[in-house]
């Protein structure tokens, strides 16, 4: 993983128009290829992210809840440069920055709530619901702002900015059906081509997380 | 539930002056009815929350949480779409409107609060609270908008925004009250007539979930 | 306590330039006093939070949490009225109001995790200073905007805004030690004049509520 | 610590330009030094802070979580003041300010979380985490608002903007570095130089301080 984030900033930094790793121009005292830079810390942090995630799985000393952290931060940063990134533009592209803006940081508040919550089965698929509604969006704002055939849209029309919500709550539900359709898939599967279905179990279990250490406490003591 | 949600999304569309399942009219270059298929999408998230609900009764291996988490998700979308349905109105008719977002949105946060603390009596009855204080304010939008009889309301005066904001206070106090007996009562109901009123204690228990299922938990490893 | 806000409302509907419980002046089409109608309001919510915290002292089937929560929504209606009411006034005039907002939303917030979290001390504590900062602020809104003597405050400079939030601050610095001391004295003399100082050492015990109500659990099943 | 703060402060008021005690020029009409009079407010908070992490150290009637509250509102007292500062700059200097404010609110955020979840590992090092964010940043504020040498930066530009925006997340990056670099330098360090490897392993646990007590609660009623 960490080496697709490397691959990442390398790709953005020497594509043809890419910056190649100028920052500053001294010539026309300008910077050179911001929005590549600003893609490159986003990949950064979902760099660091990876980091954790290897690291957390590697070794047990590592605290659990810093894959989580470093991943909402992930999230938080992404959100953090596409706010300051929306300033002065017309008003549906803003406002269509604006909803995607709307998943990344409701997945950031997902995972940061992770971090204490452990294994609640309901947080970690509403997750993956929001990271899919993101990928969705992109698609969805390429297609408005680049329309690959018939009119332009209209930026500063309100009707299409009103059609737009609606459709990115189109967008969320596709997302929920996804998950539940893909979820339940891997539960029958995992049921079906398992010999002992119970461990399955275990793993979809309804219970949260804080119920089943104590339960584990619980037997740990009765053991001493 | 599901067939409640269906046959409103499909009178919304095919009533007279509904957008029959039309979209977007090419003719004039307008959206068709964008209110009717706002409302639609409402009820589409109501549904699916509908669905869930169903599903979690029916089998055991829907995570817990499923039913409040799309129920909070279905009164998101509702304040969601209704916040970027205010834009460039008359003040009062703004300050009405985002009066309704206070209740939709607290009750959305209230339910989802539901998905990591279960079995709160008192969030649950909250929750309720705010689903009624929503429907009574939904008659008082009406009887300000489109009054009955009398004089229309003057929409810029700063009087009427500051009583509006009053009135709404009422509506919270009255829906209180409301939850507050109607509890009582079937306490009270469901009492008399059980001959084992000890179920009942249990039902309307004052512990939280954490401490009894902690207690459940005890029970076993004692039985064990 | 339910007398007390019975009266605060009939006091201020029946004072001789109250509205006498008129609402709307037909004559001259406009509401009758709106501010007294709003005070009345506030002192409504303060009410049922004394009913609340009444009913739950008298009765064991009240659900614990309910006097926190009540006094959260009375502290929440109290900031929601005065939100309102802080429009088109001059700048220093509308920022010690908000100042007092601060006080009043983070005193409802701190009431409102109370429901959750029961009988941590350092919540009570602050939820106590709250309410000292915000009775204090009052008195400091009235000097500010009615001096008794000395010239009147200039309502538009800047440097009186920059010095009324390092006030607040002071304002909150002193309300500290108040609770502080408070809780000290009252913390020493109970010890000293009662003969088992023990009990009060565990009314000031170190522990969360939830570990001392596992241990009750634990010793419970122990018994068992 | 309380004898730093009462230095600083001391420092603030009779420095050759301070304001040597007085608060208010009757003469002029006007306040004086009102930003050093800020300084000494958000030291005192910073030195309430220290009493109750001394207060708390010295004795076990303390009640848990005040260090961490008192901390927190330390860092609260200090982003409220900034905030009010802010106002009617030039936009990248308003804007290099609202990013520390980022920087301290999340912090503050953090240690008040600190307060009802103890001992989480996680946690800590975010807090810390942030102070480093919040001083590295301190000097990066220094370097664009008073460059050492070079040309002024321009103050209205919107690619200044965007470039400090993303600086920033590298600040966040680097602090998280250290961080990560630091504890698990300390981590090796202490294991090496101990004897008993096994003490360190418990004060680096993995888990939440909730199971920890649990256990703890449990083994004492297995002793009785």
């Amino acid at each position: 993983m960490s080496n697709i984030w490397c691959i990442c900033i390398m790709v953005e930094q020497f594509v043809v128009d890419g910056p190649h790793a100028h920052l500053y121009d001294t010539a026309n005292q300008s910077w050179v290829k911001l929005m590549n830079w600003q893609h490159g810390t986003m990949y950064l942090f979902f760099g660091i992210s990876g980091i954790a995630i290897v690291a957390k799985t590697a070794s047990k000393l590592v605290p659990v809840g810093v894959d989580h952290l470093s991943l909402s931060l992930a999230l938080f940063v992404e959100g953090f440069l596409f706010y300051y990134h929306v300033h002065m533009r017309p008003p549906l592209d803003a406002h269509i920055h604006t909803l995607l803006l709307v998943a990344v940081f409701i997945g950031s508040a997902c995972f940061m709530v992770e971090v204490f919550i452990k294994d609640n089965i309901v947080l970690e698929l509403f997750g993956a619901c929001m990271f899919i509604l993101q990928g969705s969006w992109f698609y969805q704002i390429g297609f408005v702002l680049y329309p690959l055939r018939g009119p332009e849209w209209d930026l500063k029309m309100h009707d299409n900015i009103m059609f737009i919500t609606m459709c990115f709550c189109w967008h969320l539900a596709v997302a929920l059906l996804l998950v539940a359709c893909t979820s339940s898939f891997v539960w029958f599967t995992v049921k079906r081509f398992s010999g002992k279905g119970r461990d399955i179990e275990i793993g979809m279990r309804n219970t949260s997380s804080k119920t089943s250490s104590q339960k584990a406490l619980l037997e740990e003591s009765d053991e001493e």
